[in-house]
């Protein structure tokens, strides 16, 4: 079950960099929720590689299917599956990366876990398997809107460079899908420059729900901060997760932590919209450190599966910083833990003695 | 199954702060390890309150009972139950705070999720709960010394005092479980006089497994990096996740994070033991930040169940730093994910064509 | 996981035959329900040993203490644990039976799987570990309660007597559980005759659940009777599960099985409450098939771990006919299964897109 | 979650009858499996409608796409993604039944469920979503071929007719799957007659599996059978399941039903292969209760979506006894359990003390 990911709400993947289609089955899904393929394409745009210069050049369009769970345009409560057929492939590039352990690859461990691996791309571990998460992040977040919840996130810091306004409106509008226009143009420019020298860059992306009502998430063992970073890490390339103040808070004291509740709501959100593993009506704020892409021009050595070592160069085409794409990812991985815990808390909803301030 | 973590060895707790027990079932253990209550009681010693001046005052003997699975000293394959009776509850101690919500703590997030709370303690949402994860820890920890794997965890920072050093025949030595001389004895002075002052403070605890065999963790959905991040997000207190450099890595390039493959092994470890979600042989090294303790003395002011802003201190025993007392849970939860992925592994095992270098 | 059972609703079980205690861990209960122990502790003594001279003669009081997830007679919305320790344990009846394999039972088939067993009397395997779930299903029929569902079952055929009446109020007044006066004085004589013969009798106990809306049960793994047939099929002693017409479907013709509908309801219930695995508001009606117990004072030939034929005779205290005493069993899984399934209609209900005839 | 099978081996289907396409995610599947489309096609030609006069004569040619986790012929350990477009779809033949809900089938409690229904064929009840089941177990079949498990379904009985004879070599010879040479006909005739009737038949269909090593299955709540009646069960038109004796153990007493071990093996085999829960080395042995299905062209009284009263007749093309298209699907069930419970086994017998006789 490890291509599962969900407890109410599931999603199931399936598809290899370089095989002929991606894709995902979405089960748990209520029915009533207005879904168009227009709906999921937007997002999947906004992963699509080739988007601009600051990310890889392959082309893919990317396309959605709906094969099932939809009928009339509204979903039915039938498991829904969504593929996308693999285009621009170019399976040659790869040939001569077959018995070779590619650096910061996952090429050695699935060597060494299956005793196989289909070396085309990263095959099962390529960042392409999150076409899926995309797709099926996308209904997620209808099923969301319907209560208001609105799940957004930005590129917060590349490198060194971090953002320090959080301008929602331009996040769209810069290809680092960065909120503050300076840092953005400085991020942009940071990872042409890295491009160019061979090299690639690192970074922060955080995301921001907003709307949530109080109550999401399931003490003991599925809080909502523990989903939440199963989700994230499961990314390619997520090396971090946290919540509100995160590692900040290990500086901090329990009188600068605690946020204050007043009859106006709470004063602060250090907690990052979460107690005790159950959103508390704040926003709820998540950072993932993404590390920069082991795919990197500039010549290096490494192992073959005879145990030589090897000189080579990776020569395909490449995201110089992974960030930009990562960011509807993540959306759609936090859209579909804020989901599944909703459905989770509709099922209990009737039972809870009445509660109110 | 919001209190069952893990897919192939699950567990399950139960209790409250101040109910008559806490216990779990560990399900899943294979059969022919060898199980003794000393190793168990080993673990929860560790955990314990009262144990020095840095841990809350709350006297609890926390002896564990060995209620199934074991047959003979040994593991028959069966579930295994373990339970702690409570000794030193003490309801009494928080009838005053009913109508309250305390700042920092889950009473508003549960009395919203369920229109009802135990307000006895924290209830369900109690740092006692982890007593469980300790116990099932244990029996976890014996697996896998049956395979080499060890798993130790310490306190890397308190405050703003960081340890530079890692001498783990230290760690055990020192009331605040940090492996650097001058950083502990710098963090046990920051913590007594942080509760002299009525308050508390945060820190971070690094997660260190050696021995861990290649091919451990299953892509896509359960890659070892992100069900070690839901163990650890499951702990309360827990407010940020890292594996090997973690957010360090968005400051670096990929010529410096790829980690050099050499005939001799990898040559540098910033991937922290962890390629495409899989182990590849290195020590497994996370890092956990863990927020000051909501319960201090500095009186606050809060709201009530009526809407109402009140004046409030909490009285009870609180720990000042909960560093000391993760530390056993970070292991345990470490231990109870790499024992599942092994198990994991040992399924497919028989099926791999051979693979080697 | 083998010890957990529900998707939404869950009961994961522990304990031995002759260990210290049996127990339950039920996770998922909603907040809210009334659940004092006598509730509990009245279903359970209708498991118990030693009602009756037609069930076996080991006492047991079975008593059961409540662990958590209940605050003032109410439950929280945590994991509720369910204990009951054993008391007549007379381990010493079966030290003989140490390297041999009764047939009919498991020791055969848990030492092939484990290469150890517990043979005190039938360790995991044993009947027993029915106490956990009727705790637990006394929980689930509280839930039920609530909506005015309402599942009894009852002895409907012992040997090749049948019950052909259907009187639900006289099934608690014989020992035998049987809806049908004239029969159930029929069962009990040919049980008590079989005993005295040294022998065991089979039979068949069918459930109903009425009062039971439309809209329970969830395509296409999770078919109402799909879960009700795993749910009944892991009660020990059970070789066989029907619903409705069940296996005399199989001599039915489609103009006979179609049950026709009317403004006025169902005409007839040949589907046995359940259509395409949803519940059609109909009452549910399973019956099982219960195999005579393996225990029996006849002497038999078997044998034991080193190959050898032995001769042997069971001395222990069994029951003649499992019948009656799983008639609470079948209950609690039937709730149990119910329960799960209408927790999760619960969650998709808002979403609903308003149907009604 | 509804529509994954499985603990660690698992699917995950998806598709409506009269959708573009219908598939399945098969999980957990061990690498170095040689897997070819014609393996799979083999047993989905077998399921294929259109075959024989005893069939529904809808065409489809059910042409199966692997779509990931083979790689040169070799499944690699991941998600395995097998899909077949819809051809034959013709949905116009059903707008007519809009309204209404057919009697026998899931028209309205789909409607009660989800208040809104895919109403072209049965949407997602129609038992073309068995491609995916059949597909998945083809793949099953050849991870327990490698140990030597062979799994053969046969049609037993038909309306009153039942095989006496278990010739399986001529089991794929006759159009009603029969493994007896008289019967078959007899069983041929009666669907053809009853066809003509604008009937149709029920029947009843026995698994064997054969080599089935001891050790499988997992107590307590996956116990072999009732894993096995969970698959089971989730077949559209199965009303009841059996093991072994099945129903007649009601009737047996425990000396005649206990199967006698001598050292040559079980002397008997009663117990169907299966003792509390685990495979005992027997052949394992099930019979399902396919009912009769539920569209006929004889003319109908049903109500509509208005509740009133309605004539009708179904005029599509439809299957006037399941049985021989319900053998593959209760094979690949069977497949996809036993590997399941073998990949389970796999994972803890490094860890079995030695045993053996």
């Amino acid at each position: 079950m490890s291509s599962t990911f969900g407890k109410f709400l599931t999603i199931t993947t399936f598809g290899e960099s370089h095989g002929p289609a991606v894709g995902v089955i979405l089960d748990g899904c209520p029915p009533g929720i207005l879904l168009d393929p227009e709906t999921i394409q937007h997002d999947l745009d906004r992963r699509r590689p080739g988007q601009s210069a600051v990310t890889t050049q392959r082309k893919e369009p990317d396309q959605v299917e709906i094969l099932s769970g939809v009928f009339e345009g509204v979903t039915t409560g039938a498991s829904i599956a969504l593929m996308v057929r693999s285009v621009d492939a170019r399976s040659q590039d790869y040939s001569n990366l077959k018995d070779l352990f590619r650096p910061g690859h996952a090429d050695y461990t699935y060597w060494q876990k299956y005793g196989i691996r289909d070396y085309r791309g990263s095959g099962r571990s390529s960042g392409r398997e999150t076409v899926s998460r995309v797709a099926a992040g996308a209904v997620a977040r209808r099923i969301l809107e319907r209560d208001g919840v609105r799940v957004r996130a930005f590129t917060v810091q590349v490198a060194d460079i971090a953002a320090l306004d959080r301008d929602l409106a331009f996040v769209e509008q810069n290809p680092v899908r960065c909120p503050d226009r300076k840092a953005a143009a400085e991020m942009e420019r940071a990872i042409l420059s890295a491009r160019e020298a061979g090299d690639s860059l690192g970074g922060i992306v955080e995301t921001l729900a907003t709307g949530v009502p109080p109550g999401l998430g399931d003490p003991v063992m599925d809080k909502l901060e523990a989903s939440l970073a199963w989700a994230l890490l499961s990314i390619p390339a997520v090396k971090g997760f946290e919540v509100g103040e995160g590692f900040a808070s290990a500086m901090m004291r329990g009188s600068e932590m605690n946020d204050r509740m007043t009859p106006e709501g709470f004063a602060t959100n250090h907690a990052g919209g979460i107690l005790g593993g159950i959103s508390n009506g704040e926003p709820i704020v998540t950072r993932i450190a993404v590390k920069p892409p082991s795919s990197i021009a500039i010549p290096q050595k490494t192992m073959d599966r005879t145990g030589h070592e090897r000189d080579f160069a990776i020569s395909g085409r490449h995201d110089p910083c992974l960030c930009p794409r990562v960011v509807p990812v993540a959306e759609a991985m936090t859209c579909l833990v804020l989901a599944d815990a909703l459905l989770r808390q509709r099922a209990i909803e009737p039972y809870r003695p009445k509660a109110g301030v």
